[in-house]
């Protein structure tokens, strides 16, 4: 039975989980129109999680995934926090903020026991997993719910790992994708300069595993999806033509820079570890022109947020968005304003 | 009439223009399976380029295509040059060489008045420029003869100043391609960041221009020319898969890298601007990992590659490519050691 029929998916279209853009609206809207809704639970308490699974199965029957990430948390490093303070430190007087300002920020939480343990009673269909693979114990337990278990290569090392780890199938994350890069085979900073295109990724990685190849990166319509098969995909993963739907929770400034790409019919991207620590793909804003998109200031993911939260609080109140993360894949421009039904219906073939 | 029907093409495959990894015997090879041959003049003096287009007018009567760069020569910088010569002194001294060794580098000559004398009296079918366009006079002498004008854009920005500036099609240069890019609008060392993998990029040039575009960056085999016909493509331009063909001059230590490659089933490259002061993708070596691929070290375009040339010379005398430019685009590892008509008719659809 191949991935689709698993999934019982009319179109091969997975909506990409976007934490902090989205929650059960978008999941279920996709879910609705016949591709696979995705929950992102990297930046939710397990109770919430647990709401917005119920939510989702509440407003239909059909498979969804639920995406976690696996990152170590790293330990607090009070001198390099201390460091990161300070090169921010003119714009915190810039907006009239004190230099010891704090906020609670988003934190990202890794898959952790509690999960399992939470989900174990009802397990969720799909689960998904970014920055690798849990440990051992918690990888067996979710295979043992009999869920569908995807995870995301950056290259065709990664994806040999994770096939060689029981993944049911892979990601080929091309470098056009936006938000967080998956890499997590050697220091994620150090591989920015030599992450490969969905064009000659895909190819790659589905000659150099068994297990079917999901493409992400750089697709936005029909004609990328049609690519996407052709290069030897079994399905696509599409998240930055949700991020302007009603459905998505995006920020208002975050709406504003992608009509801004759409209405140009170009988006400047680049991938910057300036607003979580690690490398992932954004619209170009001020932050990341001043600093350069890839710095050696911020703390280890996912630290350096937590400096940036009084700053991008006081911007977006003025309608800047300046210091908040604008996550877009390269296909920013073709990102339209429509409910996410009609995005999957535009995609389907 | 559509660019294929213009140039008599069996199948929508133009070779990509390698300067320093191949002549005449490539492009006939290629324009005798069907495809577009391309001769790179911008290494060869006007005479040599003069004897290369007659061998292959004597070899076939298909269309082929003459490459020419359009970078403006930098002025000599003494301070630059001796800070890159300070920082390859170590190398220099490992090999046993003299640190004000000299070797004539082989330099890249812009499309220049003379080039426009020698081809006036019987140009090629086809013209392509990288690094922007000629001055308007150069480029009203090319257009005047007849012959097709293509140029390489990185970005939506430059096809658009492309089709502006009248150029027949428009080859969109993903960031998966092999050796220099083509950027011209503004600085390309602070335009690395912000390149476009091939499937954001072909759709996006596609509906921002009306001349045919051209996809190029990480096709190298018959599915990824299927999938760039699907993004929008009138045709490719393919490279790499080139490089290993027995009618390419490619050096015998970049044939090893590339077969490296092939054998691993992956391949690490880089855009560097270390070898030429420019950026271009290649594959990963030692000069590489010890510099980083971006450095503020090397002097301007096409500068660089003089304090490079003993060590170059020295060290693959002894089979080492620690210090060759081994350009080679993401799809590095499909590349196969076979005949260039048999790539030609393998890429065929």
């Amino acid at each position: 039975m191949n991935l689709l029929e698993r999934l019982d998916l009319a179109t091969p279209i997975l909506q990409a989980p976007m934490a902090g853009s989205q929650g059960s609206a978008l999941a279920i809207a996709v879910a609705r129109a016949g591709a696979l809704g995705a929950l992102p639970a990297a930046m939710l308490s397990v109770d919430a999680l647990g709401q917005e699974i119920a939510a989702v199965r509440a407003a239909t029957e059909r498979a969804f995934n639920v995406n976690f990430f696996c990152h170590e948390p790293p330990p607090p490093d009070a001198a390099r926090e201390a460091r990161w303070r300070e090169a921010l430190a003119p714009y915190y007087a810039e907006l009239g903020l004190d230099p010891g300002a704090t906020k609670p920020a988003a934190s990202r939480a890794p898959f952790s026991a509690e999960h399992v343990k939470a989900l174990a009673a009802n397990p969720p269909k799909v689960v998904s997993f970014h920055f690798g693979l849990p440990a051992p114990h918690l990888l067996a337990a979710v295979r043992g719910w009999g869920s569908l278990v995807v995870a995301s290569a950056t290259s065709v090392d990664e994806a040999r790992w994770l096939e060689e780890h029981g993944v049911d199938a892979v990601i080929a994350q091309g470098s056009e994708a936006g938000g967080h890069r998956g890499s997590f085979l050697g220091d994620p900073r150090a591989a920015v300069p030599y992450q490969i295109g969905t064009m000659a990724l895909v190819p790659a990685i589905a000659r150099a595993v068994r297990v079917p190849v999901i493409a992400a990166g750089g697709i936005a319509d029909a004609r990328g999806v049609r690519a996407a098969l052709a290069l030897g995909a079994a399905a696509v993963q599409i998240g930055t033509a949700f991020l302007r739907t009603p459905e998505a929770t995006t920020s208002a400034v975050h709406r504003r820079a992608l009509e801004g790409a759409a209405n140009a019919g170009t988006a400047a991207t680049a991938l910057t570890n300036l607003f979580s620590g690690r490398p992932a793909r954004g619209l170009e804003n001020r932050l990341m022109r001043d600093l350069g998109p890839m710095s050696a200031l911020p703390p280890e993911f996912p630290l350096a947020s937590a400096a940036l939260a009084p700053l991008r609080a006081a911007a977006e109140a003025k309608g800047d968005g300046s210091f908040s993360p604008l996550w877009a894949g390269q296909a920013a421009p073709l990102a339209e304003a429509i409910p996410a039904g009609d995005v999957v219906r535009a995609l389907a073939l």
